[in-house]
């Protein structure tokens, strides 16, 4: 079983009818209805709960956390970030959405602006598969197509990914490195560019898929334990010394 | 010309008569001796300095910056190491000594804890040259041979370096990735394991010689001016709206 | 269901006795017999069948084949290695085992000399854990230790490899990037250094533990499907020409 | 000084006007005068001289090879690309250009099929540069633009490249990595896609600037020297035999 939380900052859903319409349970409702299974747990979480609802005991009982933000960023708390990163770093796997490549998290694993191009115009998206031996694009075709997205354009700011899975085509002359994945400490992180709130991006089956597919990848799996600190007795007898 | 900083936290030499003795000018004074060159301007800064010796002034004439600090990581200003990271996020070069692994800067920039296994007993290490390729090592036989140092031990807990340049031989029985290289927005950094501060290794030629190649290498190249922010005009006309 | 065939050379075990009594049933037999578990099906392959045990059909069935070849290598048949490196692009996954480096199969895939510096005095080895994240690395403590192996030491002439799981330290005072995993068109490939044939390194529980890891690592998994060749019709209407 | 040889198989300008008028020097002379500088001296090589124009000593005294190819690629000796690919691991940077992706040395190196997608209707490409630190995107803008080129398109067989420095976007649909960096051996390699022999593309400034630069970086500098073979006597007593 996996444990997924769902976050999202749930700002322009309240606001914002075109938003409200297209996600009437929220942008996190749609995800978690589309990738929960018999083997995958998804609970939610968004800034308004207390602690915007990622306490200690929630995140120590999360292996994948998704991240959806964009207005609120700022609102999002230091020290909850802090917490982010640590479990993390400890082999939670996060999945960051969208407009999250500027959330404070995100900005703090990667150690880069995250800056990038954009244009918010509705134009035609085509994802294109360029690992397709990787297991988030399993069940994939050659690309994703999405009529109407917004554009996000190079340069894209992040460390050189450890894995590069979709580069974007768009409609109006620009590409973007779309999925990208790093390993940060134990942790697994992916990146994944589409999903604009005013489009029906979430409710596209491919879309769902690669993050389903992303969230069983993302999950930890048991690799060997890390040693830290002080080694008191060498393995070997030192005779340089 | 390549303008360069070492930045020293100056502390050990002033209280501890083995490091005064080996680093009669600080651990800076050593480096900056040995890397200094007609096309190599050194310029020196220490935690104790206004600023830490790192105004913006400063930084915005430096193309290279080299880090060695261990007991005061703690004392640098939040503030220094966001302007440092900005800097280097814009195309500053950074070399982080040894115990620099601990900076905050490092820390910043890495997005990881880049903890390890340390021993302090002064056995052998051994610096093997894994990439002879690499303009960091240029000159450099197939190993560099430090007769006593510290031992610093995986794990390293640091994102996968995009190129590994040396690997370590301890004495003790452990391994250390001692010579790696990151880019970080337009700015190249590289980490470089020796240095214990009651060592003679500053004094070592291979050493200077890894750490001057690499002066070379970091120095901010002309590239391309990456672009970011809103696009207002597609370059393409948009149908699909 | 994982189909493996072990492929083992079989020469030193017919004619020297230290290696026939540590391997009564080959090499392969005691690699087969380490990694056969309820999801796991094991064949075997050698140098004197017919096609070296690797007919085009045996090869559609196998989803990763392990490797072991020294002596023998200019014995292995050029058109059966295009054939393997074949279904290695489609898919199959190669675990390449000491020796092993210098196979044709392995340079054909590498694209380097793959050579490397060695000693076979029976020294100790110590493999450490550089990514412990790393499902190759799981159930391992911090490193495997090996009383007595034949050392291979850097530089490795391979192409830096996409993950570097693990580095060995060996006592004569030589470091190996020992294992080290590759993608090659759709498949998977680990090169995994020890198991020198006068050891008993195939009967240590923690190399068979790698090995099986890696069976699993390698086993091919659903992706996307890469189409090639000529696009007749543009998904875009073409209005430049 | 730099020695570059530019090769080209020479085939298309005898036999299409189009090509022969485009470039009544052959595409190599274009390229070559494109690049000549004080500090890079041109030569050429062509598949209808003896030995392809690339005799033992001539590679001797080459540092960089540019390759252009296409219909020819199964006349090019296999002696000659063995020979070739000995020099790239020996230090000889290598510059592939466009068709050059399914030629003999090409794969050789790469050990994968280089296969791709493709359609030559003269439609529009933007290559976006998505590493503007990189010293090969020196001086150019956001991106190259080239009105009619033919359409390279994702899934292209390559293994993931060390470094990917372009990005291509195409008016019918499709992207492509169009910049990729490789280290085999000492040498470096860079594949650049544009330069469709019935397209201006190699009297484009930019290109010829990207090619220049791409000249200069792979040139070879001195590293370390790598050591191979059977090392005698250890550094280091053994005792565990």
């Amino acid at each position: 079983m996996i444990r997924v939380i769902v976050w999202n900052e749930y700002l322009h859903e309240k606001e914002n009818q075109v938003v409200a319409s297209l996600y009437p349970n929220g942008i996190h409702g749609a995800i978690g209805a589309g990738i929960a299974k018999e083997d995958v747990q998804v609970r939610y979480a968004t800034l308004d709960m207390p602690e915007h609802g990622l306490s200690d005991e929630v995140l120590s009982e999360t292996d994948v956390l998704i991240w959806w933000g964009h207005r609120g960023h700022n609102q999002v708390s230091d020290e909850i970030v802090e917490r982010v990163q640590k479990r993390v770093l400890q082999g939670m796997g996060l999945i960051v959405l969208h407009s999250g490549h500027f959330s404070k998290i995100f900005k703090k694993l990667m150690g880069t602006t995250c800056d990038l191009k954009w244009r918010a115009v509705g134009e035609k998206e085509r994802l294109w598969v360029v690992d397709p031996s990787h297991p988030i694009a399993e069940g994939v075709g050659q690309f994703i197509e999405l009529e109407h997205e917004e554009m996000y354009g190079e340069h894209f700011d992040i460390p050189a990914p450890d894995e590069l899975v979709f580069v974007s085509w768009f409609e109006g002359g620009e590409v973007f490195r779309s999925g990208c994945t790093f390993r940060r400490g134990q942790g697994k992180i992916f990146y994944f560019r589409p999903g604009h709130e005013t489009y029906p991006t979430y409710h596209n089956q491919d879309v769902l898929r690669v993050i389903s597919n992303a969230v069983h990848w993302a999950a930890p799996k048991l690799g060997a334990k890390p040693v830290y600190g002080h080694v008191k007795e060498p393995l070997e007898p030192i005779k340089s010394v």
